[in-house]
């Protein structure tokens, strides 16, 4: 059955059921009314939202529904991980052609709904619209723990380190061979299987960002853009300079295998690995890799010279870039 | 200069400048972080979520920029206001093809703005990307003024009243003369002018919503899809009935006086008026009457039999009506 011969109605009622009534006793008032309601405690709240368009950030030929459900959820948690918070309730703006299949967006829910599972986040609102190519925006409202814990980009200081968690590149390798033709890497299917998922699966560092906050750091960051233009954001938010020291770079050890030389280049300027980058002093560094179950890896250091990000190689030169990473609209300038 | 040759980080930083820094003593971040983050009371938090998709829900040869952005944030708060809420943070994710204006989305932001200041709404955050067409998708979270106090559409009882703030049919039938050409009414500047903002600024009830939550009633929904169409969705949400009488149906008077006969059934059926449908005995509604600026009418009765929507004509007789109102995706079914 497509979408249109369902109706808008039929189909918010399918999706309520498939994000489940909440087991969070919090939320007093879910989907089905004008606007969802939650009782909170006094706290200070986060929220965010970022949008999926078809296209533009995914294609249906190489994402499955499930896949993009989970991205799209995925990629707003990480913005609450970088805060350091505690991600809680999502709402959910559907843009819908009316020819898709019923199923597609079920399961497009499903995946959406098996990652707020794993996080305990409650799916309680949205809408759905008709649209000339999917699109999806959803907006996610958590809390931090304390007030004074939250992450900021603005708060990087000189001399601080800078780190990030998990490998760097594998988002950006795996779109690279989805666009090549997963078929050319038939040779090696659990490379192609890895990075294809690190792209289109991102896992957000929840966990990561909380164990962050409760140890003291005070400024991060998601890579959403690449490590280069996002660290550039940072530094541009906090008034300071960076340096970056390539033989640091975790580059996937699979990015190394099947990119050889382009690699580094994908763990610089590649977007959407979705791992946290922050800055700290170095035992408050060391805390966070013991609280935490992935990686974690100083990539260079705070400088108070400000705005400049400079990489610097394994023989102590400055690398170019060519391409900071990943711009919005930027078909000529930015 | 076109959004792409600004780029992504350029608007956002134009965007914010108009958005403004917020006054609420309460916002710690706003846009340009991760998240936005702010102070929070123990409460009900209230949170929505609408899209408006460019020859979906406008068409830019009809609205202007600052029109729009004035309706995209004011559905959101009309669903704030159907649930007596207070609107307070908005989220903002945007939609653009490359090649439009940066000065229009000036423009628009200029249009949010205007009527997030007139109710105190701070705009802390969203993204925007780029898209086949214009699309705005906002969150605006809110709080109730007690728990017990929100508006919801599975309260209505048997025996309830039915009322409506405002006038019905004026969006509709601005909508109308859009389509037919605004030129056809150049005798009637004035009814012209008037349908015509009612369809593309139309005016949450936010103040309206709030008095009920204070005196009392406990069922409403806002009027997007049309009277009988929302209020059988309030049924629905009731297992209760309802009988409308067509005589008492508040039509806008300069819409009775452009679309004679056919103004009965715009204010029946068609969509977007944004007032406030509301259930609750006699004396709550005169409580509310006296505490409102607008007009409030009262329109029908919630019966027990339920789901069932009867239209009764000044004759007593029974309407029947061809299509109840505005649904997506309803190319086929629905």
């Amino acid at each position: 059955m497509k979408v249109s011969e369902l109706g808008e109605f039929g189909l918010i009622e399918l999706l309520a059921k498939i994000a489940g009534q909440s087991k969070d006793k919090s939320v007093l008032i879910g989907i089905g009314d004008d606007a969802a309601c939650w009782r909170t405690e006094a706290c200070a709240q986060l929220a965010t939202s970022d949008s999926l368009i078809q296209d533009v950030h995914f294609a249906l030929s190489t994402t499955t529904w499930r896949e993009l459900g989970w991205k799209a959820l995925a990629v707003n948690l990480s913005d609450i991980a970088a805060m350091g918070g505690l991600p809680q309730y999502a709402l959910v703006s559907l843009g819908l052609p009316g020819d898709i299949e019923v199923a597609s967006v079920a399961e497009l829910y499903e995946g959406m709904a098996e990652l707020a599972r794993l996080f305990e986040v409650s799916i309680v609102g949205g809408d759905s619209v008709d649209a000339p190519v999917v699109m999806l925006s959803l907006a996610v409202v958590g809390r931090a723990q304390k007030t004074q814990s939250v992450l900021t980009r603005s708060a990087a200081a000189p001399g601080d380190r800078i780190a990030v968690t998990g490998y760097l590149g594998a988002s950006a390798a795996g779109l690279a061979m989805l666009k090549k033709g997963l078929e050319l890497y038939e040779k090696d299917k659990e490379t192609a299987a890895t990075l294809r998922e690190a792209h289109l699966k991102p896992y957000p560092r929840v966990v990561e960002g909380q164990a962050m906050a409760r140890h003291g750091v005070k400024a991060a960051i998601d890579l959403s853009d690449g490590l280069v233009s996002d660290l550039s954001k940072l530094c541009k938010a906090s008034g300071v300079g960076a340096r970056l020291f390539t033989s640091q770079i975790p580059v996937h050890p699979m990015v190394r295998g099947s990119f050889g030389d382009d690699s580094i280049k994908l763990a610089l300027s590649g977007g959407e690995d979705y791992e946290l980058l922050f800055t700290a002093q170095p035992e408050v560094i060391y805390k966070v890799m013991e609280a935490v179950p992935c990686p974690v890896t100083v990539i260079g250091e705070i400088v108070a010279e400000p705005k400049m990000v400079k990489v610097i190689d394994e023989h102590g030169n400055e690398v170019k870039l060519e391409k900071e990473g990943w711009e919005h609209f930027a078909g000529g300038g930015g």
